[in-house]
Order: structure tokens, then sequence, then C-alpha cells
């Protein structure tokens, strides 16, 4: 019942809701979504929107799956129709036989879907129900096309323009920053003061993508150090006791984190974005910025290096040249790089610049990464040419440094 | 030039967009358009986007014209693939062969409509290029298609979910003022201290749609009187040396201008969720309020009547009679009403409260509604079924009295 | 150096400012101020202020003391020019007579601190210039006077007018919050967590004053919990795990913590102002409230029963009449009640509604009240007769039942 | 009535203020002003206050005029109580020796005046005041002491620590944006188109120093234009069909604008504040502006060449001498410029950089100025020794072009 207020934010509307509610006493969440699609959700689609997601989310896995299927099966297109419609729209192109067309070649869920997003908070609903989705499809397979609709629709409404840049700082809502607590993927965050250290000192930034019908919810965002010339170590870089730099003193932004915070929105893609706007905005600002690359992980390293024969190397240079080597060389089936993170940069455009060893000295740095970590590189200048060819060519572009370390590697002789 | 720094805003963008631009050097809008949806629109794709809005922008129709035509033909569906695709889907549905159809049956130009929009302000380019395009299809009616794909996207970025409606009020931006100013539809605005008449006093509101991607232009504003008791004459709301009443007095809110404000946007509807918002937000906020109407026009009865061979009746009875009857009676072929606000009014679920004769004595009120006005009245426990009735049954629903007026009409006998 | 850089916004002044300090190098803080005081002032008076605060900020004790000093004694009214300036006005009173009479009556320190405050930030300055004050005066009586003129400034710019009450919940600034969990006087807050507990639910409300030119720092604020019926213990209302209430259902609001935040702006009240304002608000906007009422502690018990000579009671109800006693009984030399609490609600119109044993089990609670809380009642129809027989016949406004209470302490047989 | 409602913003306040006005029923506007100074004013001040307003509000120049009176006399100084105090002071310095004799030489009408302004609104109410108080000083020259206290308080609140300097552009609400339309005192603006022009090119900026009890109303404000060069015309700055120029195009900053807006407030100075603190913020937005310059009337011109005797002279140079001679030689009795523009800008720390013949043609230019018009220069790194120089030595800070202009002058013969 707190729910359901919740999403119904004035004393009017609960009084109205009441009246239609009345109305949909007994009806089913599958009932309910086909009067949204129909003549009466035209003029009470709000509420019923309302009434279904109330449903929706105080339901169990069950149900939620039994909804899923529902979307999938009977909100089905049917392919006699797309094909007659298909017919009579290329014999007679015109707006109606069109508009048939388009209406028969997407099923009624993705208008659903649509429809339920009129509520107030009803975008986050809907992301919260792919969440669901993901998950259930490992199990449940034929709910993977139900996806493709949701992942069209949140492409749309996700739309780059659409997004909002914020920086995040310490006097962002408290209600903002224990997300940011939540959310932080790469170096967790212990505490508020542990926060504080990222976001107050005058050589820290952080900026965040969100979304206007989200407001309060970040859906991506980066953590940025100001530093003199490029660091080596995220242990140093976020040393407790260091004395921050004037930000006038900076020649180089440091992407040091990047969290993707929605579940609901993987494979809505982002990052991209995000860093070039903040590249953007940070050099308006601060004129002095030559300099923008990340101090990234090796997330991939320790499960390849496992697979290798090779004899287990522990000096810093070996690392480094293990590193380097598996970045130029290591390549999925479809020739792109192993490691996600690279997959990642270079895909944005980006190059590499350096591998640093010994840079990540936590549990998870040690693990993962075998305490390696790598810099890439913005060039702003190169970054178009650099995506082209990696697209391409799958060429990956990396410093003469990166490439002679690698050149080093036991498999070269 | 000008234009395009205005799209651009930061120093930095314009150092990067020159960079691209060089690259783009030449290239044909529809080459461009290829480029965006292609690899390098991955991640030059806010830049690309920028040149092709500029192109667009600075070409006068006929470069236009031929752009739509570029996404009329160009990016059109490939039948053979749609059919192709379907039958795999059906044959063997996964999440691949899904996609596979929706990318196929879905034509390439609504991509590139979406890719245009990630550009800061390329949604209200967007919109501008709709306008040309109404326009155009006037004369090139194979056009018309291309209207179904902007309309399908902008249903779904309009989506009621993602409006946001505000107060506009004398305290807000003169720049959104001015065009409140040039969008009133229904009751022309003169001058600014006209439209403080209409904003200030305490007795006044204005309320309007706004996008968070177009945040200084509304989508729509309705304008409202707080009175005691149902007016029945627009000039004597309006007049000029009239006594505010306080707010608190206030039993009924008087909607007497609904003007929807991008040519653009024609055919998303925004004016139920509109008035149903509105009637929220009052209520909360003014516990006297107990009814909601409009003081409308009758843009049709003109027209209806110089068909019609009835004598001319002058009395204000007459004319009473007149309208009910018009509204009750005059219905198109499909069955509803002859009359657009009518059918505006009574789709929403409002029905028909009273008519009045010589209640808008302007040049335009007596043209085209003879002098006449009606009140459509907002109950809230009743919108639900009287629209049902209506879309079902063409019900028209009406007060007695109405009823009464429209069984005087001649032709009753 | 990184003071002063806070101090100074942009680069722009920080090049002017290099300016004027190569002028001001060597200066001492007095020859500073006596510039300041001077027509250098007119034009330089920000710098010049810039500096003298700088200059007090990076000085320690002595240094401070002896600005003090320079204050209280070189910046004293000349006696002999006070009553020449007084009898020439009462000679011929005019314009320049009286100005020249406000002149030398109001001693030179008040303009150096009125022109220390035009700076941006001086205000703050200057409250922790008085916090320094007062700790030194204990030592230093001969500088009390100076006191007087910090207060006589501190009431003109801290004047209700200039105040404004803002809400704080959890979508405040953490920097603003993280004062809240540093200024809580009354009950302490732990942790973020506990903080949230405060903030977040339904049932609780925070308002702070805030001024105008110290935007991030509040001045007293005041946490409130929304209850239905009047509350007798204060670790019920702050139970972990307690279900909280919607706010509609409420029709108690329960004042249980009020802190000062400012130790520089000791003796300047607020909290009057406050309690009334948030009552207030707070009506206006939850119709359901009925009942306004403080749960507070008893600070002055224990000592004032130390030097009792009764024999220590046990019982919850021996306490509660202790209790009432003490609040009716016991008084200072000048007629008010002993008990700073007691003398804050009484003297703001407020009356004892009832007394609680076992209402506060914390250490302190125990410690400094035995455990017993108190209920006043702000029943606003009653508050300004209430305040003037406590003002003028220092008459305690209390409840039959307290009166009650009192009449059974051993005392009176 | 209503004005009464606009002060009293809550239901509940209105209620509350119902209870004390019923009070206060029948008590003269002095009663009430001893009430709260008395004790009844610590808790019921706000509702007293807002009593006394609408009693002076409500009331004729003759009532306001008798309060006027009553400050004066009732609430004056006791001499013998002044005298007495600092006599106690002098022989035995303490705190409350101190506070007895600035108790003493206080007249309580200060005392007054910061208690009326603890409602909100209630320092715009004390502006106005002091604008009646002005305008009756002239007939009654007895009431002028009053003023000084009404300065003394307002130079304390309207200290440049507490203002707010804001762009005012064509975003910036319509109630204000219609002040800017009345307050322009120097080129009147004839229409909102007329202001439009001044407030929406790229090339043109204004700012207002705003205080935060009066967040609608500005104190002063000054429009600037961005140009190429050194202006010397005001009709081809403003001229209508102008084309602007790109903001970063710009080397100069034309403040061709100051206005005060609060007659109340005379005398208390903004205008050197104001224009440092743009040339601040223009310096660290624009990078490209090296020159701050005016383009400014010569208001006194007319009347003094009206008192010389030589001929009338026609030719442009024969005017650019006279106006030279005249801002370089023609002085007060106490030695400065006759021109008040020139004292002010001198009085800044500006130099005089050029004087235009047929700069400003309009009916006010040509009468006041003989069309001629003065650049004064703001550099920064000379203001402060101008101003010394000014202040000290009366000398007159002027480029060798003006002072060969000068020489030229008939009297030098």
């Amino acid at each position: 019942m707190s729910y359901f207020a919740d999403l119904i934010s004035t004393v009017f509307e609960r009084r109205y809701a009441r009246a239609v509610s009345s109305d949909a006493q007994g009806r089913t969440i599958t009932e309910l979504s086909r009067d949204l699609l129909g003549a009466r959700g035209e003029v009470s689609g709000s509420t019923l929107a309302h009434l279904i997601l109330r449903q929706y989310s105080s339901g169990d896995d069950q149900h939620r799956q039994a909804f899923f299927a529902f979307m999938m099966h009977d909100l089905e297109i049917d392919p006699v129709d797309v094909v007659e419609s298909l017919k009579i729209y290329k014999e007679t192109p015109s707006k109606s036989s069109y508009s048939e067309f388009v209406r028969a070649s997407e099923p009624k869920r993705q208008e659903l879907l649509r429809r339920l997003n009129q509520v107030p908070g009803g975008t986050q609903h809907l992301v919260s129900m792919r969440k669901d989705l993901l998950r259930m499809m490992r199990d449940v397979p034929t709910l993977e096309p139900l996806d493709v609709d949701f992942q069209h629709l949140f492409t749309s409404w996700f739309n780059r323009g659409f997004l909002v840049l914020r920086p995040i700082d310490w006097s962002s809502p408290a209600e903002i920053l224990e997300k940011i607590i939540a959310y932080e993927a790469v170096h967790a965050i212990d505490s508020w003061d542990d926060l504080r250290r990222r976001l107050q000192p005058s050589d820290r930034r952080c900026f965040g993508f969100f979304h206007p019908a989200i407001p309060d919810d970040p859906l991506i965002f980066v953590e940025v150090a100001l530093t003199r010339g490029i660091p080596s170590s995220i242990q140093t870089l976020l040393a407790d006791g260091r004395d921050p730099i004037e930000e006038e003193e900076a020649d180089t932004a440091v992407f040091y984190s990047i969290s993707n915070c929605q579940d609901g929105l993987a494979g809505i893609s982002f990052g991209n974005s995000l860093i070039k706007q903040v590249v953007a905005d940070l050099s308006r600002d601060l004129s002095g910025l030559e300099t923008f690359v990340t101090l990234s992980p090796v997330p991939g390293l320790k499960r390849w290096l496992d697979k290798e024969t090779q004899p287990l190397l522990q000096s810093s240079t070996a690392i480094e040249v293990s590193v380097a080597h598996y970045l130029l060389e290591a390549k999925r089936a479809d020739g792109l790089p192993v490691d996600p993170v690279a997959r990642f940069h270079l895909g944005n455009g980006a190059s590499i610049h350096a591998v640093h060893a010994d840079a990540d000295l936590s549990e998870k740095g040690l693990q993962q990464s075998r305490g390696a970590m790598v810099n890439y590189i913005y060039d702003l200048s190169r970054i178009t040419a650099n995506h082209e060819h990696f697209v391409t060519d799958k060429a990956v572009a990396a410093s003469p440094e990166v490439h002679a370390l690698a050149a080093c590697h036991p498999s070269k002789n």
C-alpha cells in the first residue's frame, strides 16, 4: 500500500485513482494492460498505468515472469498481418498504408511500455522491470526477444540529447551521494569520509549523466583526479593523507573510475559520450589541462595469464611486458581485444599510452589485474581516426613504448 | 555561420568540430547522413549531427525537400529483408533473429532521426524539420509516409512521463512570455500589458507543458480564470478594469484558452493530460474550488449554419437553440461531432454544461461562432465513463438544460 | 596562502589584489585597518578587508588579542567629542549636528567591522572572530565592551527579516548535512545512517534558519517528529526499527531537538522565531496537525536536586513530582525559573503541558535530567498572553496536571 | 485590506494575526510602536510590525509626518542619560556600563526600525518610508536628523557583503525587466522591444545589485555594450538595425548607462562596487576584453556654459574644447568638479579618457550636454592611486589628449 502511495503524489490524484480503482477491482494485470492499450487508456491511462505498475511491484517472481510471458506471446506481432500490410504498402504507398505496416510490424508490447511510461516515476519502474527481465532471461531464454523491445525503447528515451551532465560534489544532495557510494564499481568507497575525499579536494571532480525523468539517480558517473603528470598508481592517487594541489596547477585530468549505475540499462551505452563531454567541460574551465588520460584496471589479465603456459614472471618489468602483450595481442574470435576495458576505451578512440606494474595493490587489483594498470589517452585530434581503424581494421592504437614492451614478450622470440 | 555558432556552445567543441569539419569538407548532407549511420557516427556522432543540421538549416526548400526524399527513398525498408527476417524469426525465435526482424522492419531514417537528436538543441531542430515536412507534404504526397516516422518518434519522446508542468506567471522569463504572446491562438494577446492582465492578478493562472530538451519553449499552455460561479461571456471575464477576487474566494476554475505552440508537434496530443494535471494541481492548492469548466468557442458553427436552410434567427434564445442543436446533432461521417472543440473536450470525457449567446462579441467570435460560447464541464468522477461512451457509442454527454434547448430546434417539429 | 586563495574567488581579483597587496607589503593589521577606515578604504575597501582578514586568520591568539585590544582602545569613543557634539546638537539640532553626534558616540571599531563585512565571506569571518573574542574575554575582561559592539552589529545583520527558513532533508547538500551531524546538541547523531533516520522518513522534518551571506551553514535548526498523540519518551520516538506513519495521519508535531550552530552568534536569539515559523509552515502544509509540543530535557534538574536535602525518591511518580515542583518553584534571584530550557520555552509563550519520568534513558538524560523530560505546548492563541505574564509577573503557565503533581511535593506538607 | 493580505503570506499567519489584531483594535500607530519596543514585541513582534506598517501605508501624508515626528521627538535620545552613562562607563569600564552607554546614545527609533524590519517584506517598506521622509524633509527640516538614523541603518543592511550581483537578460523574470524599463534613468527604454535590443544581442550585457530581502527589485543596474574600439556616439551604439558582434570579438566593454533604482536608498552608494565587480566578472568570462570604459553624459555642461560669458562656439572642436575645459577646470567651492558624473567616476578612480562632440543627439543630450559625451576609463592598476589623488589633492586624472584640448580654451590665452 505504501508503494502505491509513493507513486501517487497528490491527495487529488489519490481520490481520482480510487474511482478508477474500484472499477479495476479484481482485474488482473493482463486485463488492465488490455484496458490501457484500448479506449479507456486514452483518458485513464495514467491511473491504469499506476495500477499495473503496482500489481507488478507487489507481485513475486512468478507473477512477474507471467507478465513477461504475456507481453512476449499475447502482445506479439502477427506475421500474416505484417506480410499483408507490407504488400499493400509496397503496392500503394501512402500515409495510411505505411501507418498500417508500422503498426503491424511493431509488437503491441512496445506501445504498452510507452503507456506505462506516462506515469510520473514510470521510467524508473521500467528500468527496474528490465533488470528483472535480464535476470529471468537466463533461465527462460524464450523471453529474450522481449529484451530487444526494451532495448529499442530505452535507446530512444535515453538518447544523448536528453541526458544532462551534472557535476557531483560535496554540495550535491545526500540522496545522490549515497548512490555514488553504492554504485562505485571500480575502487570501492568505504564511507562518507572516503566519499568526501573523492569529491571535496580542489583537485578532484566527479560528473554524472542524469535523465530528466529520473532526476535523483545517476545513470553513469566518472571520477576525475587533477594532477601534474600522468599517475602510475591508484593507491598513490587516492592516498589518505596526500596534499591536494590547486586546480590551476594541474596539467592532466585522470579518469580513474567509471561506473554504470543502472543494471536495467545494460547495453545502453553512455560512457563514450560522458568522457568526451567531461573532457570538453574541463578544457573550457581549466585552461591549463593538456592531457586527458585514464588510470584503468586490466580486468581480464589474470584469467588470460592462467591459460597461458608461460612460466610465472614476477618482476615488474615482466608484468608490464605481459600486460602490453596481452593488450596488443590477446584477441577474441571477432578480432577485438579480449580485455573489456581495452575494448571500451579503444572503441571510444583512445589509445594505450602506458602500462604500470605495482599500480593497484588492493586485493581486487592484485587478483584481477596482477596489480597492473593502464593509461588510455584521449587525444581529441585523433579519436575519430583511432576509432575508425579500430572498428574497420581491428587496429589497436598504442604508444611506441607499449609496442616496445610487447616486443620483449617471450612469444616473440 | 552564426547559426552554427549557436548550436555549438563551447570554445572546445568548436575547436573539435573544426577537426571533424575539415574531414567533412565538401561532403553532402546525404553523405554525412550515411557517415552518421555508420561507424564514424559512433564516435563523432554529435559533430556529424551538427553538420547535417547546419546544412539542413542553411539550405532552401529545394534542398530540404531533397533531404526528405533521400530519407523517404534511400533510407526505406527493404521488403525482401523484412519478409526474410520475419520468416527466420518465426521459424527459430531468438534474441538475434528478433533483433534482425526489428532492424529490417524499421526504416534506417528512424535511426538517423534518433542520432540527429543527440546534439544539444537537436530535438527542437527536428520539430522544426517536421513543420517543414508537413508544409511540403501538401504538394508532395509521396513524402507522407516519412511523417509517420516522425510522429512515431515524437510520440515516444514527448511521452507524458517526460513532460513537466510549469506555472507561467509574471515572474517567468521574458523569453518564455514573449512566446505566450506569439502562440495564444484563441483570444489574442495585444501587448505586454495585456499579457500582464492575464498572468498577474490574484485570480488568474497559466500553466504550460515543457519538454526538458526544449526548456524555454512551451509545447502547449492553458489560461485559467478563478471565478465565483460559471461565467457566460469572455469579454466580461477579460474586462480591462475589472476587480480581481482573492484566490480563496473562488469556487470555479475556468479554462478559457488552450493553445498548442509547436506546429511541428501537430497530432501529438497533450491537451487531455494538461487539463487533468491542472485540475489536479489547482484542487490541491485551492481547496475552495468545486467546479472545473471551460469557456470555449464554437468554431464550426458559422460554416454549418451557412449550409443549413433555416431562416436566420436573431434572438439570443434562437442562437442558443441553434448551438445546442449543432453540438448534439451535427455529426461527421464517422458519427463524431462536426465541431472540433466539442470533439476535443467530449473526447477528454467532459460534458456540455451550458451554451451562451452574446458571449464573445469580438470580430472573430461573431464571425466564427456567431457570438456564442460553450461551457464544457470536467467532473472527474465521470470523465472515464463519458469518454468510453463517446468513443464506443458516439454518445455526447450534455446537461438536461442543453438537451432541452436542442429540443426547441425547428427541425424537431 | 591557501586560506587567502579561498577568500578571493576570481583570477581577476587575484591579480588586482596583488597590485594593492604590494602597496600593503609590510603593513601591519592595525595600519591596514586605519587604511580601511580612511580614504583608501572607499575604493580599495574590499582588498584591504581581505588582507586584514588574512592577517587575522593566519595570526595566533596573541596577535588576535592584540587586534582586539587595538579595536578596544585605539578605536574607542572620545568622551570629550561625545559631550561636545551632544551639546551642539541639543543647542542647534540639524542634520549635520546630529550626524556629528552619531559619529562621535559610535566607536570607529563598528565602522571597521562593517567595512570588513563587505568582502564575500566576510560575515562568516566576523562570526568566527567573535567566537575568539568570547573565549579570550574570559581571561581578559577589559575586552568585554568590544563584544557589545559585535552584538549590536550582529543583531542588526541577523535580523529576522533577513533570515531564510529552509527545510533540511535527505536531498539537502552533504556539506549542510555534515554540519547538522556536527551541531546537534541535544540528542547526538552517531552517523550518516542515524542522520538519515532523522530526515528521510515520512513522519520526520527538520528546518533551519540561514543567512543569505552564509548560505551553506545553518544558524539554528529544529528537528520535528510527526506523531499521533503526545510522546513521552525520546528513545521510543527515535527507536531504530520503528514504523513511520504517513504524514496525513499525524495530529501532533513534536519539536524534540533545537540546536544553535554558531558559537559566534551566542546571545543573538533565533529560537523563538524559528519555532513559530515552523508551526506556521507545518500548519499550512499538514491540515491534520492540532498540537505543537516539545519533548525537552530538564538540564538543570540533577544539579538542583543535589542541593536539595530531600531523600532520594526512586519511583517514577516521585521523579515526576520532583520535576513539576522544580519547574514551578525553583527560581533564580531574578524570579525566573532556574531551568534554562524552561526559561526559553516559557519566555516564548509556551506552557508546561506534562512531565514524564523514564523518558530519556540515555547516559546524558539520566545524568542531567534523571531520565525525565517535559512537554512544553505552543498554543498560538495563548502565547502572547503567556509571554506577557511571564515577563511581567514571572508567572509560569502550566497545565492543571502539572500543578497537581507539584502539589504532591513533600515541601508542600 | 488587500495591502495587509499581501504582507501576510499564509493562512496560518492570517489567523494568528487576527488574534493579536483584536487586542490591537483601536490602538494608534504610536501605541503599537511602544508595544513593539516593549515586552510584547519580543513574542508578537512580527504581527505588531505588520500592523504598524499597515497603518503607515494606509495613512495619508499628514499621518505619516506625525509618525516621523513621533520617532524624531518621542524616541529621541535623552542627553542627561547619555552624559551620565558615559561618565559611568569612563569611570568603571565594563560590559554593562558600556552597554548602558550604547543604549543611551542610540535613539530608540533605531531599535523601532530594526524591529519593523523583521517582517517579511519589511525592508522594502522601510526603503519606501525613507522615500517619504526625504520628500517631507524639504518642508519640515526638523525631521532631518531622523534621516541620519535611516541612513545609518541602511548603510549597515545594504553592506556590499550582503548584495548579490546578478546578470539581467532576456531570460530574467518579467517582473524584474519591467522595473528596468521603469528605472532606466540615462537613455530611456521605450518599449519591451527596445529592452530586448539592450539585453538579448550577443554583444550586450546588463548587471544589477540585489539585496536578498528584496529579491525582485534591483538596487542599481548598469548596461554594458561589448565593442571593438571605444565608441564615440550613443546613437550609433544603440542604433536599431546595427549588426551585433560575437562576444569573443570584443576588446572593449562600454558602461553606457548606470541607474539607481530606489529613491529611498539615496546616498547609499553602490555604483563604485558595481562597476568594479562587473569589470571583474567580464574579465574572467571574456578574456579578449582589454579596455573598460564609460560613455557618459556631461549633465552639468549646459548650465555652466550659460553662466559663462564666452561667445557660443558651434564647431565640434569648439564644443570638445569647452567640455575638456569644463571637466578639468570647473570646480565647486570644495574644489571638486562641478559635473556630478565626473565626480562619480573620478571618485571611483577612473580617469577622463576622451571627449566627443555630436555624441548624443537626443533632445535630452543636446539640452543637458550640448550633444557631448565623455569616456571615463577604468584601468584597475591605477584606480587606487587616482582615487587617492582625487580625494587628497582634488587632482583630476585625464589623458594628454584631454589636457591638450583644454589648453586650447580661450580662457587660457
